[in-house]
């Protein structure tokens, strides 16, 4: 009996699993929470940030692989031995820049005051327009790349990050030696050797195999501190391929052995692909948490307007990933639950000692589609999908004296289940059907209620695999790949087959909900292409003016 | 010294002024507040209410006269002799189904549970379909009153809610006499004998002088229970005008003289207009509380569209007056209030000892134009003036998640001063020119935040009237007009310079805010143009679904 382990780097904390490479049964588990979350406000010396920053702490990545793997050992009891391989995923793209020895520059004394020394999130949106900018280069140059990333570059990609930096603080950028995306530096960090996932390098740096990087300005400002840099040449792989094995160091912190074999990092939404066990077109993967990303697999090339990073070969062998998503979901609802719940209703969650979300869904369960007269755009953090819009923001229509919160809490869900029948009409529309679809997430599996409206408003049955890190999952599944002459898998197709979660909840849609969110979808569709097409101006107008 | 009394019947409570006729100073003043408030989920009998229905209890309006009139007496000490006269302005349309004696058909046994027998209130609005079938009908008809009403017959006036009862309820149609305005039926018991006030009738009945009620159907449905039912001749006369003496038990029971002339009654926003001291063309009047009322003399007749009831003659002999209003301003903020403030508000207010108001406003203050990114349509109880559209329904765009709570709010302050401002630029393109302002209304005089902020948007100083009663002060100048041999006041315009509020406090507009608000409000009329022109269809879409 052989294992891998999975590492899911998220946005709050690290999720561990130590995975059979039989049947993907998960043994153990175990997270780390990020003592300092997301940076969004001040460094923690108090140095203020601007608005739409979004940093975090390194130490708190690194701090995650001594406890989480032990901590997996130690309750599963699995002998290290046994233990073949390591995979990594993580959120993208999260943007550490480094100095000598992988060391991250925020971390050098002189610069803890600096905010652009510190890690920049996935969701640290101030990189917008730089990347109008880079988008721009990009176009003039004809780059297909734009194209196949949704029509635009987005400022939660590496490059607008870097180049940020470039403009912003020169000598912050002069100090780098480098940049990593996260699961880079973590797989970096575990082989104790530089190296670069295709797929990030790919979908996030607008690299290609064939090409490399893009030329010309402002691309030659910071591609000499990318991947290839003084003349380092870092291991380049995809997930499922071997990366090397555990620095002895590492292996000896850890408590696994020296032959333990790395494979590379994966961006999260496409790690779950893989752990929820899709290996073929036509099922889309949708993971719904604080953001939603889509996923499916398609064997032919399509042009698919405003959908990101369909690049090929960048998940599974032989297969062009397409990945859509929604910039925030989960995030919007606690939104809610932070800023527009009454002390009435904080108070009744308390005394009945049930979730907020319990008691909202509950309240909000009484109605039936169309009854609050409300409709949103799920526009709360932009859009990330089809329009691609990362100035875009969210909208309210409908309120009336008689508006009472747990009509909001029910329009924001319906509208982010228009947002996603939206990507799933695009996809249909442009050559890729929808077959069936694989939920997974935290809300996915915690939100019944939110389930059966997503099922109602897509008018097609939704599974929901019952497992709560599939990211993780994914990962160690692309670790056993990595190890075939141990885990006996072939090639990653065999792994997912075997190892994918098979386990999953139904949700169905009730027929005649489906007909009523017809018509309020074709609504939505209105707002949407009024706010987001004919009239973007004024919500760009918004952005700009925004303090 | 003669005095005159002013009781103004508003939406939760009737104000009484005792007023002195030489200089309009309040000697005294009282308030009774309606023990029953609004009755809009369900009568005091428990039986439930469909939505937007809104119903008081006539008992209330009833018991304000024997707390308010002897407690004006007693707390100014001013002898019942010296009281020459007494004038009522109220909401309207707010309709009462009586029976024989004037007796309110809901005080019958029978009837408590029949929510028809019960006075609408003016923003009762689930009349709008009927209102719909009358416009249609006016329309068809050529009625000059639809264009003089602003384009359509509202849902708040009288006629759309007695049909309402005649389509819903033929048992209480049947077994009412007639259907009496709030302030027509104050007048009547006062003075012991039918009366009817013509700009109610003119107004709010489809009434004019020359051609009584439109005839055909449906109007033959319900004008036989109108103001000349049964054969009764009614007073009908003008308020300014005596319509008798108090009826000896009232006097009796009020602690005033039988020789206490009555004048007839005004619809609240009208009675503010003396009250505030307007008696020319040019100064528009604006009366902020829960909703805004809009007022403005004018010469010569002016088309001016989507501006309701600009009857002639309606208030002061030889001026037309304009009115126009939004539907709800302070309503929308105690709904904010109510509905979407987190706990650590409500906490924080409770610590420091402030209003919610109070303490929002400060946090709302440290912004500029601008700065929260937010845009509001003030359409929470539908647009009254220029569109005219009680269907629509409010809006917020701009939403991010680093929204607060102060932000919305100050959205909403900034919503209804962009609405003010259109109401004011529909008066000034359509050739009545608003040269200058006065503010009056609770919040005019309680909100210097808000106050500054419409200054701001508007580009004009305000002056805020520094009386808390305008309106009530306005029915005891139309009362000390009623009997110009004892007050001395030739005609009403008399009684208005010498009684009209004289003292204002001033709000002038800050150049680089106003700058500002101009863009913002470029914005505000692409989204009021869409969805009250174009797209209309989507909020009455979402207004049918609502339940």
């Amino acid at each position: 009996m052989t294992y891998t382990i999975g590492l899911d780097y998220g946005s709050l904390s690290c999720r561990g699993v130590l995975v059979s490479t039989t049947d993907g049964t998960i043994v153990a588990e175990d997270e780390f929470v990020y003592p300092h979350a997301v940076i969004d406000h001040e460094l923690p010396d108090g140095t203020p940030l601007p608005p739409q920053w979004a940093l975090q702490d390194p130490d708190d990545f690194r701090q995650a692989l001594p406890q989480i793997i032990p901590n997996l050992l130690k309750s599963s009891q699995v002998n290290p031995s046994q233990v073949i391989a390591i995979g990594i995923d993580s959120t993208a793209s999260t943007v550490i820049p480094v100095a000598e020895d992988l060391h991250p520059l925020c971390e050098r004394p002189a610069f803890r005051n600096r905010p652009h020394a510190w890690p920049k999130m996935w969701k640290h949106h101030a990189a917008a327009a730089v990347a109008a900018e880079i988008t721009e280069a990009a176009i003039a140059q004809g780059l297909s790349v734009v194209r196949k990333s949704g029509g635009a570059i987005g400022c939660e990609s590496l490059m607008p990050k870097v180049l940020q930096i470039f403009h912003e603080d020169p000598e912050i950028f002069e100090n780098a030696i480098s940049f990593f995306e996260l699961c880079d530096w973590i797989v970096s960090l575990l082989a104790g050797r530089e190296v670069r996932s295709t797929p990030l390098l790919t979908c996030k740096s607008l690299w290609t195999p064939q090409d490399g990087y893009p030329k010309g300005q402002p691309f030659d400002h910071i591609t000499p501190k990318l991947a290839f840099h003084d003349g380092v040449r870092p291991v380049i792989a995809a997930p499922g391929e071997p990366v090397g094995t555990l620095h002895p160091s590492m292996a000896q912190e850890l408590g696994l052995l020296e032959n333990t074999i790395v494979t590379a990092g994966q961006m999260d939404g496409y790690a779950a692909l893989p752990g929820v066990g899709i290996a073929e077109e036509g099922t889309l993967m949708m993971m719904i948490g604080t953001s939603t990303a889509d996923m499916i697999l398609g064997r032919e090339w399509k042009d698919i307007p405003g959908v990101c990073a369909a690049m090929e070969d960048a998940n599974l062998p032989g297969f062009t990933n397409y990945a859509a998503g929604q910039a925030c979901v989960g995030d919007m609802f606690k939104w809610f639950i932070d800023n527009c719940l009454p002390e009435k209703y904080t108070l009744e969650a308390r005394r009945r000692g049930l979730s907020i979300h319990a008691c909202l869904s509950e309240l909000a369960a009484t109605y039936s589609p169309g009854d609050t007269g409300l409709i949103a755009l799920d526009w709360w953090n932009g859009n990330k999908s089809c329009l691609n819009d990362m100035r875009l923001s969210g909208l309210i229509v409908g309120m009336t004296l008689a508006t009472r919160p747990e009509h909001i809490y029910r329009a924001l869900i319906e509208a982010s289940a228009y947002g996603a029948r939206k990507i799933i009409d695009n996809f249909n529309d442009h050559g890729l059907p929808v077959h069936d679809i694989v939920a997974c997430g935290g809300i996915a599996l915690k939100n019944p209620f939110l389930m059966q409206i997503y099922a109602d408003v897509l008018g097609m049955e939704i599974k929901t695999a019952a497992c709560t890190q599939t990211a993780a999952l994914g990962a160690a599944i692309f670790a056993a790949a990595a190890d075939g002459r141990r885990s006996g898998h072939r090639d990653i197709f065999s792994a997912i087959r075997a190892m994918g979660c098979q386990k999953t909840i139904s949700y169905k849609p009730v027929i005649e909900n489906t007909r009523k969110y017809n018509d309020l979808y074709g609504q939505y569709m209105t707002l949407h292409d009024f706010f987001g097409i004919t009239c973007k101006n004024a919500m760009h107008f918004l952005g700009d003016c925004r303090k």
